[in-house]
């Protein structure tokens, strides 16, 4: 007698807490749980910045999957999706066959939104994974390593796309990074130029006007220029061409300025806006019975009315961590029971080591204090994939 | 009343040994001594292959100059020589004001020599300095960061130009390097290329065939390719074309086949061949007094009918001593009283940190004898440089 097999599409923070909370509540009997994603290991996309500007080496910011699942319970495949057949039921991969499913969870992640700027793809970086932010480290190391030689100052001038949290975030930690860069490459720190550009009328949009002055202060006050409401137009070999003309050289461009969903699920047929499935209320995909979306594929909206949430790993995560619960129920032959409710925790973004800014709760936080909190943050995190032990081999405070 | 104004052009070996001995023998009455360098500091050059492989940091091999001269005795002008009017005795500097002499030691080093072949200049690094060796690291790693996207060997194939002495230390060095390298960017150790082009019928020419054996029998084990006996033609943005037409794609290629002479002297007037000034046997260039060539920009002869001594650290030290005793007598109004001679107290090439290979009077060492004799070598310039004091603060075993 075969048991409904669920395939799990991702290893992100949707992915993992929907496969290790399938994996508590169903036996062995009554379901196969399989766990598809293209890395053996999960990153820890909030801690990216900091490999991508040199703070911290990126082995920090990834865990092996098979160190922190129960390999009796959950099978675990590292290939790379290429494709969803949803009428067939059949997942595409690309060096394993393909697999065959009942219940298909889609935790698969976003891709950079370009908003149609040209050149931005060819010629910019992307804090997107692991991948990406070696690439961007070490093309800003040969950029500031040639310097001495060369002398041209868009070698050392750094172009940021984006001043929302993670534009703000990788700032911040470029900030902490050049002392030491300079040092290295025998480069005066006040020529370095690091250049944050942003097309809303304000740093953080959608943030407290408070907290986002003590951000730009702070951020200003090392040295950062920012420019708002000013998009960017092309990107270019040499730097970025701003509306109206302007033109910046800058060797380094980083581009932050927005995600949309993993490009397998437009091509699956899902309906999408900015390839985000507008999952229903049990995150199921409209139109389809037994195929889930979470995590930056989805879409939740908080009602009717309004704009959706912003896409996060504590959506994510609160999505995963529900399906875990009440997919469960449905394998069994039950229904779900309570629809999914998004609770938004809080948030703090990061500027720096030393730094942040933040709101938990009703409270607003700043400097050391909300370091701290984010630190705890990652910690908790940690702490759900892997336990203590996880916690004591892979924290930092 | 004014006294003699001795100028000493590179703060290299040689010309380090030279500041120094002069500063020794002669009081502040007798002599002004000012040293010039374009550099605040002087750099190991025996050690640059393991910045350029990433082994270890480029602060290794470098020393600050005032931190090693005594500042009363020896002016330290921090400057780059643009020019050498013999016959008006000025030394022209690009920031400062231009330097009068009465006696002048050159000691200006070398730069590559690319026996014409074509786009060698622009398409290759040479281990030359720190500015080239972190330039050569950064790039590799940049390169390497980009195999797992792109997965084109090019970006993970290094070829070495020149089998000599430079050529097979870094190629050592990058042996012990790549594991390391390959775990961090998730690259097989299998999939590198370290590729080994020599124009010469055999690697380290030269040297005892004994020990070429055992230098290549060790490299061949860590996958290094040696290609003998084949001269390169040309060079260009994606590799290297040898000779009958073979191309290898590399995105990094590392010349290190032959140096020759800094310009300024050939651009002096001074009479040279491949750059470097025929000395004569008090180390005087050809045809003009109380003007002394050392180091890799001179050219000394065992006898008259034998080949040039090849440009070492060790020839430079040795010439800079003799500077330092002998030119002192020629201030005080004597003469010079003994000429030069070169003493070759043996030759050790490292293959990476834990073997190497040499000849020490005439006894052959390997592997970790070498290794070590080879650490003792650099320190004891260290010691020369700094005394005890140095080699605690910069020594490494
Ligand atoms: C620098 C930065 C800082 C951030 N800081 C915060 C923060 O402080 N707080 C917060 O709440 N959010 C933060 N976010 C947003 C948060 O990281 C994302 O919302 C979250 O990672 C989305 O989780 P997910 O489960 O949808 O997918 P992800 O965590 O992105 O995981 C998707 C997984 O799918 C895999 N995958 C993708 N395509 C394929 C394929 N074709 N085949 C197989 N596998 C595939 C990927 O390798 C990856 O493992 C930050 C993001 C960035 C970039
Ligand atoms: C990787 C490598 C390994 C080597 N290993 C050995 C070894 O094991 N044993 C050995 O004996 N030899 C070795 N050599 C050779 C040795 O390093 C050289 O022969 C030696 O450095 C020459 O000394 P020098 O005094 O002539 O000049 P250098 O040591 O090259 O110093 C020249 C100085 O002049 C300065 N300078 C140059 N141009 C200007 C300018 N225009 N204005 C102002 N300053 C200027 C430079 O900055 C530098 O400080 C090695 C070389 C390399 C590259």
């Amino acid at each position: 007698m075969s048991v409904p097999r669920i395939v799990i599409l991702g290893a992100g923070y949707g992915g993992l807490m929907a496969a290790k909370g399938l994996a508590k509540e169903l036996n062995e009997n009554e379901a196969d749980i399989t766990l598809v994603n293209q890395n053996g290991y999960h990153y820890i996309t909030t801690k990216l910045h900091e490999p991508a500007a040199g703070t911290a080496h990126h082995d920090h910011a990834r865990i092996s999957i098979p160190s922190i699942i129960d390999s009796n319970r959950i099978k675990f495949v590292r290939d790379c999706v290429t494709g969803i057949h949803l009428d067939k039921k059949v997942v595409q991969l690309k060096n394993n066959d393909s697999l065959l499913y009942d219940y298909l969870v889609i935790g698969l992640g976003s891709v950079p939104e370009t908003f149609g700027i040209r050149g931005l793809l060819e010629n910019s970086y992307s804090i997107r994974n692991i991948n990406s932010v070696r690439i961007i480290r070490q093309h800003m190391e040969y950029m500031f390593s040639r310097y001495a030689l060369e002398k041209r100052q868009e070698l050392i001038t750094i172009v940021v796309g984006g001043a929302g949290f993670t534009g703000i975030e990788y700032v911040g930690e470029l900030v902490d990074r050049m002392p030491e860069l300079c040092h290295d490459y025998d480069i005066p720190l006040e020529k370095v130029r690091i250049i944050n550009i942003e097309a809303a009328p304000s740093v953080l949009p959608g943030f407290d006007q408070e907290l986002v002055d003590y951000a730009v202060k702070y951020l200003e006050s090392k040295g950062v220029e920012f420019i708002v409401n000013t998009p960017i137009e092309e990107c270019t070999e040499d730097g970025v061409i701003l509306k109206g003309g302007r033109e910046i050289k800058a060797a380094t461009v980083v581009w932050t300025g927005g995600v949309r969903g993993n490009k397998l699920v437009e091509d699956s047929g899902i309906e999408t806006m900015r390839g985000r499935a507008k999952v229903d209320r049990y995150l199921q995909a409209p139109g389809y019975d037994q195929i889930y979306v979470i995590g930056d594929c989805s879409l939740v909206f908080p009602d009717e009315n309004s704009r959706p949430y912003p896409p996060t790993a504590q959506m994510s995560m609160q999505q995963g961590k529900y399906l875990g619960r009440e997919l469960a129920k449905v394998v069994r032959g039950g229904k779900m029971e309570q629809p999914f409710e998004y609770k938004p925790k809080g948030t703090v973004a990061s500027l720096g080591r030393k730094e942040a800014i933040g709101v938990v709760g009703d409270r607003k936080i700043i400097g050391g204090t909300a370091a701290l909190i984010k630190k705890f943050i990652e910690i908790r995190w940690l702490f759900l994939l892997g336990g203590v032990s996880l916690v004591l081999r892979k924290g930092t405070l």
